[in-house]
């Protein structure tokens, strides 16, 4: 069976750049630029050469793309002037990439009220801006702007335009929901009366925005229909909610009929894996909380926090999956949390190493002191490490390896030495291995710029400067993430700390601590990161195993 | 022309509630379910009572509702006992809810592989439990779980499932795309030949996960198809990637064709601005960062970044927007750089009571110190009276009342006269009014039990315990709400406060504090609900109005 040939078209770079507080750099074009031709898009659109210092210095350095086909964005010509004496057309040609996406308006409401020329100037501007651009040798595309809104006012109006520039030698012509307010089942039946109306498919792509949440099936419903061609950007960016996700869009095209055994894309199923990455790396570059709940690529995409459906998945986990986690490069996630049972529990335990028997009455009293301190505000979805060390202290497999007889942290704000005020924050630790007392002091400060990071960075210091006996167990040890929330622990409001700590090993482990003062939350949640890192490289044990939870109040 | 009844389920509480990191308290859940049913939602499901302790407290302290019909969730009865022995049902049954709904199986592979019974067995289980449900009064709901997947597999099995519900008195058979994989047009077709097989879409509900970006879409197209009930929840929380989104749904289906004209929901259309609101409540429940990019009520959703879009927005907001922002409650955001955005802020300005002339070029100097202020990590959206400050600092309208020389905050955590651990929290605050100098020292405790609430607790009695002549102005402020958040403030993470405060004369007034330290960030934000309070009550001022922001560091 032959299959159809489906162009994907990226425009992360330009209307990407239009979200709200989204300025990328010219390095980061050329990341995001060269992520998108490895994973296979056929269409890359760089930016508005001229538009802004940043875009004409992308396009002057643009990187050396293998598959993908570097495009610069533009306007069609304006009314009054020659195409080769507009000097916005002039800046997108000068950018010398081999193909031009020029907007243009095909809503004759648009063309009054914004514009200001007749309706005929507007599509003779648009068929000469065209063939402008076949004339120096460039694939030429044509966005139509509010092409939904205008062909619910004036078909005949809308179809024109499209076809001026089909006609003046565009390759293809894009058939815009600019305002993002068209919902799946009309740009369905318009996408299928433009073409029954004589413009083939193959010559059609869709551009949709994500006002009313439907962006991803607008994009489908336009290829049910027949467009041939489909714009999107990296996480969905994009202009006030954003364009299609086309990381949404890709695992569905690949994975799913009726699109997997129809169609071809540039991108190699085996490629897949490389999304989740992909995304992520756009989610750094923005220095922006990756969206967990994003469809296949999100944290929690593939997380079973409901008791039934956990058990279920352990037998088999199509029963709660709709593919699996890995062809994504994704993976699947089993939280212990208040909705989970017994099921889970175990295998969740020995996960970390830690056989129980089935049966084993303990398992019920880990159980039941999650959900106690749950209640109280713990979390232990987020916290694997410190429900581990928790599970353990039940059990009696819990080394004792040190104890904190107290800590005390100061922080002060004063005038410094120049005048300026300083705050410096100051730590104590007095902490026990066996017969041995140890008491360590620090400051806080960034490792860079020396600047005061606040208590909870001088515990933190204090208590991993000198662990005794320990010390080299923890050497590698750092804190890459320190997240607080105020929440509600039984009737009183309480703060919860998470804590993500790394090693010199890649390894990245993630513990808890609840209190009404969050120092204090801190301090749990730093102590239990401590114990987790020395029971994992196994540190030998000065102390007996203990049964009571001691290192948490 | 007569318009049709479509009926709208809130599973936040239930569905939501296994997102992952989401655990309401009993407080929480009854403040949302106050405001679903505020807004007009018709059922509001609040948990699995028995499940776990918060679902079980909940609906025993389940507030009065209006309009909404609070309905328990639970699942079919277990095989080889009775209904009436069956302790699930009997949870949820004694929950004592005007309506319950139950989730089966309707998938054959499931029935097998998860329960292991004969289909017969669950098709019987599942009458059964409905029929027990009736004689005890309750309205019964059915969730087909799994449905579309079972129908793709066995559609005489699927069918039977919910012919059996149905028959056995369920007043809705909700079908439901439990592993989220399936597609719109598919979602469409099935919802179709259901009802062409004579199961009336008036008994059909839709219930759908965004594992592929399309939970809303596929709502909207069992809806075109026929179903007349919906399922979903508030800004999208759910299992996995979550469920439709309620927030996205309503408006499409009061504002936009077909729904607008051909169906009534129980919300009226002038309770739709009060949805971003109720968006937002959640947000602040989960001490989450509420996104942007949502449709309809994003702060994004009707921001105008492009240069091109600003200029027609001018002209006629409609040419750029899909429905005015005022109609959800939104509003329009024109880049500060503009004239748009300036105008703007002297509207802001005038709600304070700080009238400056039009032209005052005063005004851009605010904008680019709140935008710069912005890039290092502060919000001025959810600190009004920050924000107020910071324009008279700029405007020489700030009387300087008093100024911090020093503080200094202590907390200890040692072994207490009875052995158990202890934590002491001491703050002390140097102060200078005019040429009177004030010290003050506070330690930490609950007015009520007495216990330890850490440094910013401290610092806040510290600071409120004696402020000089300003005493009298303070005495009946208070510290309500407190949040953190570690957020980027430029290239380094920053911890921003916001703290909100109230008075006697019911006042509530929000500031901000960010810095690398969360004790300073916190005094920051204390230091500002102070100044506002003096501020608004026309204390007497003892110094110089002033030009710099000496407050903030």
């Amino acid at each position: 069976m032959t299959r159809e040939r489906l162009t994907l078209y990226d425009t992360t770079l330009r209307d990407g750049q239009q979200s709200q507080g989204v300025d990328f750099s010219v390095d980061d074009k050329i990341r995001i630029a060269e992520g998108l031709d490895a994973l296979g898009i056929d269409y890359v659109e760089g930016g508005w050469p001229g538009a802004n210092p940043t875009d004409s210095a992308f396009f002057t350095a643009a990187p050396k793309l293998r598959h993908a086909t570097l495009t610069a964005f533009g306007m069609t010509k304006r009314s009054g002037r020659s195409a080769s004496n507009d000097e916005v057309l002039a800046g997108v040609v000068n950018a010398n990439t081999p193909a031009v996406c020029l907007v243009g308006k095909t809503h004759d409401f648009h063309v009054s009220t914004a514009l200001g020329i007749s309706l005929e100037e507007n599509v003779d501007n648009i068929a000469t801006s065209i063939r402008f651009l076949k004339a120096k040798g460039r694939e030429a595309l044509f966005d139509a702007e509010h092409f939904f809104d205008g062909y619910k006012a004036n078909p005949a109006y809308a179809l024109d335009c499209v076809r001026a520039a089909l006609a003046a030698g565009a390759r293809w012509a894009v058939l815009c929901d600019t305002n993002g307010g068209t919902l799946p089942a009309e740009v369905g039946r318009i996408v299928g009366e433009v073409i029954a109306a004589g413009i083939p498919g193959t010559k059609l792509g869709i551009h949709t925005h994500d006002d009313t949440g439907n962006a991803v099936a607008n994009t489908l419903a336009a290829i049910d229909a027949g467009a041939r061609q489909l714009q999107g950007t990296l996480n969905g960016l994009g202009e006030r909610c954003g364009n299609a996700n086309l990381v949404s869009l890709i695992p569905t095209l690949l994975l799913k009929e009726p699109y997997a055994s129809r169609f071809d894309t540039g991108i190699r199923r085996d490629r897949l894996p490389g999304l989740a990455r992909l995304s992520g790396m756009l989610d750094d570059i923005l220095n922006r909380v990756p969206n967990r709940s994003a469809p296949y690529v999100g944290a929690s995409a593939f997380t079973h926090k409901a008791g039934l459906h956990a058990s279920a998945i352990l037998k088999d986990p199509s029963t709660y999956e709709h593919i699996p986690p890995e062809t994504v490069g994704n993976a699947r996630v089993i939280p212990m949390s208040n909705q989970a049972g017994l099921s889970n529990l175990r295998d969740r335990l020995a996960k970390a190493g830690i056989e129980v028997e089935a049966g084993d009455p303990r398992l019920g009293e880990i159980l039941a002191e999650v959900k106690a301190r749950e209640d109280r505000g713990f979390a232990y979805d987020g916290a694997a490490a410190s429900f581990e060390l928790l599970a353990r202290s039940i059990l009696g497999r819990l080394p004792k390896f040190f104890e904190v007889e107290r800590y005390r942290v100061t922080v002060e704000r004063r005038p410094g030495a120049k005048g300026a005020m300083v705050t410096v924050s100051e730590a104590v630790v007095v902490a026990r291995f066996g017969p041995e007392r140890v008491m360590s002091v620090s400051e806080s400060h960034d490792p860079v710029t020396q600047a005061d990071q606040g208590p909870v960075n001088a515990l933190s210091r204090a208590l991993g400067k000198d662990l005794g006996p320990y010390q080299p167990y923890i050497a590698d040890m750092k804190l890459v993430d320190f997240r607080v929330r105020i929440t509600s622990g039984g009737t009183e409001a309480v703060t919860r700390v998470l804590i993500e700590s790394a090693d010199g090993r890649g390894r990245r482990w993630s513990t808890v601590g609840v209190s009404a003062n969050i120092v204090d939350a801190s301090f749990q949640a730093l102590q239990d990161a401590v114990l987790w890192k020395l029971l994992s490289d196994g540190a030998p044990v000065l102390g007996e195993p203990t049964r009571s939870v001691t290192f948490l109040p």
